[in-house]
């Protein structure tokens, strides 16, 4: 977790970037210490000195190493949790090659990875591009990222996979041996996905009675609620377990504490956003059916016990895909083209996101930030071929289209 | 990760147990921090914290939490990878009770755990035991431990599940409404799992050709090694594969390259300690069988090719429990029961362990490492009765024996 401050400093870009808010480490026990330690912001400082050491020869490539970890980051404003905090976890992915093509042909597989946990898994739909100049991370030659964007209206950055050239190699030596015993600095990638997902999920999927989990995501798919008087207690509690094990594979919860009612646990298990409540009661019995209500529309519905385990598994998908959908959705409905710089201003304040030609100048960045009360560039959609705009923030030719938004 | 220099302090006897390893945080960016920051070395006290503002009601217990972490304990003298080190990685586990009966009765569950995985997996044989009153965690009422023997001579501590009464309790003030609505501390427990563990099971089960890896935890179970010359590459690497293919459950891997000699693959392999090593060279094919190599023992046979998958089962299981079955007779045959100090001093000085009847007085303690060059107590064996003998140390009535080391 601790890079000496000699190890931080040696890529320039990096240390600029980073230690700003680097927490420092300066006493132990009772003692001063002789160096500084900075607390990882990121680990490719104290990874790579390392790797230096452990490639010598093109076989010793490609090197692919991943961990899951806690990192630091100073923020003195403003912590939201999940989505902006001191420390938070992460894992981080660092790959070695020996030559550019193959380095840059891992960025679809990664991307594509985290597509899948995102989209498939956490329901959310993103915006896949190149970040700008300015918000590029701090020692990459690019970075790819994936943006989202939050009911509040301001977006937030997700995973990013991050292409390093030779920088780091040549800051932290890092070099083989190659086929024809030629010394070469070797070519690097990082990459990142981390628990500010959780909250970009928590924050997409919640309503006003909580929490809306994923299905796919969820430990528990589907909570039953037995509601009984005393006379029909045992009756209904056995129907309950016997439909409990039958629909086994979904985990169910059976909710039969006595200390609470009925419409005290509807609300608890809507909170923690179960997928699937299951009401059973003395008239369901009787009609053979139950009340089967999805968590996140609210829909009711009677379902005989002979229709159950088939209704649940469709239900399931289709709240799985019914999250995807309205993510996207409510993502596309709020990215507006702009032309000029004023109408920029008024979409990002009206909490959407704008879409316009920039010059990807760092300096004009910083200008169009301050015009607009804070207005960054999210990223620019791959693949869009040559444009022929004028960058709305110096008039100067727009290569690219860029998102822009306000931003965590 | 942090917990403020206040929060540390609370349990009077934790922070003096602790204090003199913590790595403190003192600056952030280019700021001083208004309060130090620990980072944890042990998490109770930023936990604590947090369960006082959560328990409120009898309903709201048992509360049972765990967390794999990293935490850091400052040493001054000689780290050693795995074994001690500045920063390790750990599962903690915090659990908090509305009765002294129920947090005590989790400690053979728990206890039991951490043997299962020891044993079972790791192929581990240690010490149960209750740790000395100056061994105990520094805050608990007791600790019992896991005592594990080195080759060295030296002993080391695995797992370890403490007691820890009420004191945290009365120092965070964590108090729920009981079914009578009376005010009542809780009774807590913590318990921990470490890293250290792998560092135990590389030291125990390694030899001068590198690492065992006990099967259980092998990833690959299996390594094929075909043996070929250009004229029969073809033939043999076709076989090695319907070779893998049938082993799969095993994970096999085929080491197939062509720069390296198998004798450096088979090195190679040893190193890294794969279970198994299958040797098919042209005159096996021909025979229609393989050599198959026992890690641990290094053992050769032939093994016909419809007999391998048999074979293989029952090597992997003779292997595992032969590790577990060594690690016991290694550790019962240096463990030696002493009366006197002098005893006590040689057997520690021996590189074994030494069984020793103790007053258990934390200044005897003392003493008798001060005469024995350094030999602590590793724990006293649980339910011992009560015993009739002097302490070794200071000759007054010792109530349980105890077993010393010198120990990381």
């Amino acid at each position: 977790m601790f890079i000496p401050e000699k190890l931080l400093s040696k890529e320039k870009e990096h240390v600029k970037g980073f230690s700003p808010e680097v927490a420092w480490v300066t006493e132990a026990g009772n003692s001063k210490l002789a160096e500084r330690l900075a607390i990882r912001p990121t680990s490719e400082t104290i990874m790579y000195a390392s790797f230096s050491k452990w490639i010598k020869s093109w076989k010793d490539l490609p090197l692919k190493l991943n961990q899951w970890n806690n990192v630091v980051r100073w923020e003195f404003k403003h912590p939201v949790p999940f989505l902006r905090t001191r420390e938070f976890l992460w894992n981080e992915g660092h790959t070695v090659f020996a030559t550019k093509e193959e380095a840059e042909s891992e960025r679809n597989e990664i991307i594509g990875i985290y597509k899948h946990i995102v989209e498939d898994y956490m329901g959310l739909y993103g915006l896949i591009g190149k970040k700008s100049d300015k918000e590029k991370f701090a020692g990459a030659e690019y970075t790819i990222s994936m943006e989202y964007l939050l009911p509040n209206g301001k977006a937030v950055q997700g995973p990013d996979f991050h292409h390093d050239g030779q920088n780091f190699a040549k800051a932290f030596d890092i070099k083989f041996l190659d086929k024809n015993e030629k010394k070469q600095y070797a070519w690097q990638n990082t990459f990142a996905i981390s628990t500010r997902m959780l909250g970009i999920m928590i924050a997409v999927h919640s309503d006003n009675k909580g929490f809306v989990l994923p299905p796919r995501l969820a430990e528990n798919q589907v909570v039953i609620i037995p509601i009984f008087k005393k006379e029909d207690k045992e009756k209904i509690i056995r129907k309950a377990k016997e439909i409990s094990s039958e629909l086994k594979k979904y985990n169910p919860i059976i909710d039969h504490r006595e200390e609470y009612s009925p419409g005290w646990k509807f609300n608890e298990w809507e909170l923690k956003g179960i997928p699937i409540r299951i009401e059973l009661g003395p008239r369901d019995l009787k009609n053979k059916e139950v009340v089967l209500v999805r968590r996140d529309n609210g829909e009711k519905k009677n379902i005989k016990f002979t229709n159950l385990k088939k209704e649940i598994e469709k239900t399931l998908e289709s709240i799985q895909a019914d999250l995807l959908n309205h993510s996207k959705e409510n993502l596309e409905r709020n990215i507006k083209e702009v032309g000029s710089i004023q109408e920029l201003k008024k979409v990002v304040s009206g909490k959407k996101i704008a879409f316009a030609p920039f010059c990807n100048d760092p300096k004009c960045e910083e200008d169009i930030k301050y015009q607009t009360n804070g207005a960054k560039t999210l990223n620019a959609p791959l693949n869009q071929g040559r444009i022929n705009k004028k960058c709305i923030g110096c008039g100067k030719e727009a290569r690219e289209m860029f998102y822009f938004g306000k931003s965590y």
